[in-house]
């Protein structure tokens, strides 16, 4: 139930205010060279308190290796690893001990295990997305010797009103979605998403928004055709991470509105190579990557901590008001974008080794 | 590769032309009666020739049980079940054998496995959707015993430009989805759909569309907190059906424009159970169910298959243009509706299963 | 619970008087070209009625491929087949409906899913094991193609108080242990053996057995470390089949009464290739092979059906004294050679896949 | 691959001298109060350095959990711990580097993953059994709770050539066999294997060795009829144990020789309930429990590694002659007994939750 991938597969575990959080991949290739620098660069692209428009929290996510490892490089035997938690304030949560957060995992985890950990949302906590983080950037190591031309970038398409064009998706490149605090590769837009973000923090509210996801480089015939179809495996792993609503790859849905005579992409030659015209299919045909840039969008509902007056009722079944303390973000898309990139990464090498690639 | 779920797993095989399509359902609960005439019914509810907006495939599709059951009854043995291809047009598809139809799996599928059974798209055909509806009445059935009061109902919200209203997606019934042929709850919309699909098949064209499906009787507590949870097995399960592109659950894309103060669901009280005032979570929180009704929405893409003149080319590499014979549907929509139904049964009596319910 | 494997899975499913027993072969590689004849001659191995030794009951066990193949060649799709039931007594069973035969599954199945199929042993019936030998022998063309110098064979090497000497196990042939009804590759004890048998049926009791099986030709490299293991892999499938009661490989239960310095298999160099003086650990070491033959033993019990009156308990708890009826083995020994060899591919083809060969 | 069980999961990581080895626990009950001191007493048995018939390698093992508890209490959350590796002489292992230790994993690795790592056996070491006993601690304390008349035993039933009447096997406790150090429950054969496992050390030699298990008081109706059997279960997970060579249920291997006459469990009525005249069965009927005592055994190869020169060869194909530094076992068989109780505990509570009780 915490592990994800069937060759390549990532357990993960760990709560917000527990000791640490942590995974173990297994089945990842023997003879990758970790590069330890990219990892953290990993983690903390995911990090909280980055910016402004992030949560204060201060979590120094010290990744520490215990296993898989020798001189840095993999043996073919489980990698674990965990991050303490630190600057961890128990106490905000307190008084959340005995009333269910509205729109949290408060109560629907009580009534699936009888008892839950009040601190911090425990195991639903977002910060149970860094250990994803560390996983995918070691997935992106393995790639980077077996597919070296592979490329994967997410980025901020849309917080609140603020949306970008999907016609520009190619061109943006990971460097323009690093250069601001939002990671929108649109330098006006993200301005004005910052904006957004800052006015919500003052009026203690918070906004939803999107990632959109490209991947280049991926070969034809990556995926299956049937249940463990590509797509499918990316939207189960998107639809994992914490406030997401939403999966859609290429024109998504769109698609629903559009004629057969727009939406199919003609074979074309190229160069001596079969390619297509247009992509709509967002690189994947029946389950199978068709080697075109492979496209998808995941939405994100609104952080649901907001620091107004909020009805809710009590563990004992009592109405009553609550206002969070604590430390929470307005916005999660940003950080977002690396968790996404980092489950694009572990999906693609998974379905790469179960396809016998 | 063809297998979903864990306790419940239904494993499906054939492909469009082959002798037969079927599938092997393991894990079921042992003493639910079988209802033949249900699962008929079901099945045909899938078939395409229903009306004059699907394909003219006549599909008899009878089912026969071969396994797993005893006077009627299950006995805790996997069910296995076949159903016979006939009125097979093989001939229909010679000339597709050497190249690649637009937006199919036909170019995908050979790069992954060297060689593709190219009759009617073989394993990719829509065909495979009828052991998931086999197996989806099953599931049904055995809710039936186990959770008399849920129901699972979903019907076509949208084809092409026309869409049905989510503020009435509560008070949409099956009965009113099953009156006409595109299986829209709202007879209006309906027959607008009705006359944009024949308008379509006139030009050779097909089209898009969505499917909402509606879950009221699930109990708080089902599901799974990280990579199990129920609306990521549900994406994963929705895109595993043929066209599909797109899967959002509770308010899904739209929350990416929502606020958290109008996005979160207030506990309440109501005659001594908590309820929320609002569901615009969708009836899943954290991964698991709150005890309100699960509404999601799938989109697919028109159907690839179209009358009309397109460029493609061979395997051999040289461009073409073709125009293809054989039946399709101008829409694939009201056929996915029960498809949809019978993967949340499916769904859902797998994570019932596993949270020990 | 049906599903054996990985990468390769088999689902087997069907009862002893179901209309049907069959298989789904998912992962299969694709490109390979199906021996019908082969496929038959492995089934025919397994089949009941083939000499003097054996039960009476015919099957005929006719394969029908339903999936999977075009033209006879794997197209990738899972390969479904199954196999009807015909010459069925369900009326021998009658008076067994509401009784539990001794160490038999009836008893324990009931306890397990609260009603059971009393007919011929139902999903418990040896039966079950026919579509592994079509599954075993689809791995076995797979690996013809793959792997052509690897060679599986297994033969009776115990029945009753009749061993052969392990000392052998290297030198006997598969023609040697076909040569006769007991698949005894020594001459001399397979004609003890028949004449046990037949005094047994006589008396209407029945023996156990052993089964040794050879591979040779598995490269070094094929296995996991920990917990899937190629001998767990083989313990753990070998374990399924009807009456097994123990597995041991190398020097199996012999090694607790050895000596390090006995046991321990010496590296050798042997014309510019790293081998062992000696094989004590049976061709595999810490879950993986070293290149070695392959070398292991499965233990089966008696046939718990005999002629001979026995004491049991009615499903309503009264003491009653049975004699079966039916058709039986008296030793189910050489019909277990056909389905150890059939396991033993495809734990190897599935474990060659995991491993990325 | 690392990764033992269905619905109770186990994913085991770390090498014997990387920085620490540990265990994640999924799918445990929730609410199950957590014993620290049992915990750390099941480890203890386990633990090498107790006796003057074990290892002189003094591991501490303490225990750190990491996750899925809140007060003590198991939330539902997996379970992660970690014990960190101290007292360890690399440098004992410099030699080794470059050569295959004969009977070890060394060779077969290198050949499965391209490298390995050689400081201590890596994760072939048997130091990879302790987060199974840490594991098995928590699933027994889970039976405290749900099941708490089941009571897991397993004893040393031989050493070398000192072997325990099996007819004495239910009269055996638990306390008689933790009463040496050889964890025999006849004290005058504990006495005589302690003697020959000293003088073996003496002369730098190993011995094998069996276990037996025990299990009272497991209902009824657990298990599965086909590839999941209970004791298909428990053999995999047994042979998943360091130096394992065989496993045997019920009478095992002697089954072979004996006849159904003799081998057969007579069922009797005892007081209103349904029970057996004799259990050759050893518990389990059609890979299902029925009640009766699950009766097992294990056979384990003599410790690989000896101080006595062996002939090998290096990993550029060198002959050559080692002799063994470090610390070593004579026997590792009475370390073995909790590692196979703690097995038993989680393969017998994943099939108690699979088999929906």
């Amino acid at each position: 139930m915490n592990t994800l991938g069937k060759l390549l597969s990532l357990t993960t575990f760990g709560e917000s205010h527990g000791p640490a959080i942590g995974g173990v991949l297994d089945g990842f290739p023997s003879g990758i060279a970790i590069d330890y620098d990219f990892v953290r660069q990993c983690m903390q692209r995911r990090r909280p308190g980055q910016s402004t428009v992030t949560t204060g929290r201060q979590e120094k996510d010290e990744v520490e290796f215990l296993s898989g490892l020798l001189d840095g490089v993999s043996t073919g035997a489980p990698i674990a690893f965990i991050i303490r938690n630190t600057d961890q304030h128990s106490s905000d949560y307190d008084e959340l001990k005995d009333l269910f957060r509205p729109s949290h995992a408060d109560y629907s985890w009580e009534q699936r295990y009888g008892l839950r950990d009040w601190r911090g949302g425990g195991r639903s906590s977002a910060r149970v997305t860094a250990p994803i983080c560390v996983a995918g950037a070691l997935a992106l190591l393995a790639f980077r010797k077996l597919l070296p031309e592979m490329e994967i970038r997410a980025f901020t398409s849309q917080i609140g009103p603020y949306s970008t064009d999907p016609a520009n998706d190619m061109y943006y490149t990971s460097a323009m979605a690093e250069s601001n605090s939002v990671r929108c590769p649109d330098p006006e837009l993200a301005a004005r998403m910052e904006d957004y973000i800052h006015g919500l923090r003052e009026e203690q509210d918070s906004t939803g928004g999107c990632v959109t996801c490209i991947v280049t480089g991926v070969p034809a015939g990556i995926g299956n055709p049937v249940f463990d179809k590509l797509e499918a495996s990316l939207a189960g792993a998107m639809l994992g991470i914490n406030a997401a609503k939403g999966f859609e790859y290429g024109d998504g849905f769109m698609s629903a509105s559009q004629l057969g005579s727009q939406h199919n992409d003609s074979f074309r030659m190229d160069d001596g190579r079969i390619t297509v015209a247009t992509n709509h299919s967002g690189g994947i045909q029946g389950g199978i990557s068709n080697g075109q840039p492979i496209r998808f969008r995941v939405a994100f509902k609104p952080t649901p901590t907001i620091g107004r007056q909020q009805f809710t009722v009590t563990r004992d079944g009592q109405e009553t008001v609550m206002t969070a303390k604590g430390r929470h973000d307005p916005c999660v898309v940003p950080r977002a974008v690396p968790v996404v990139e980092s489950l694009t990464a572990l999906v693609l090498l998974d379905q790469w080794l179960t396809s016998g690639k």
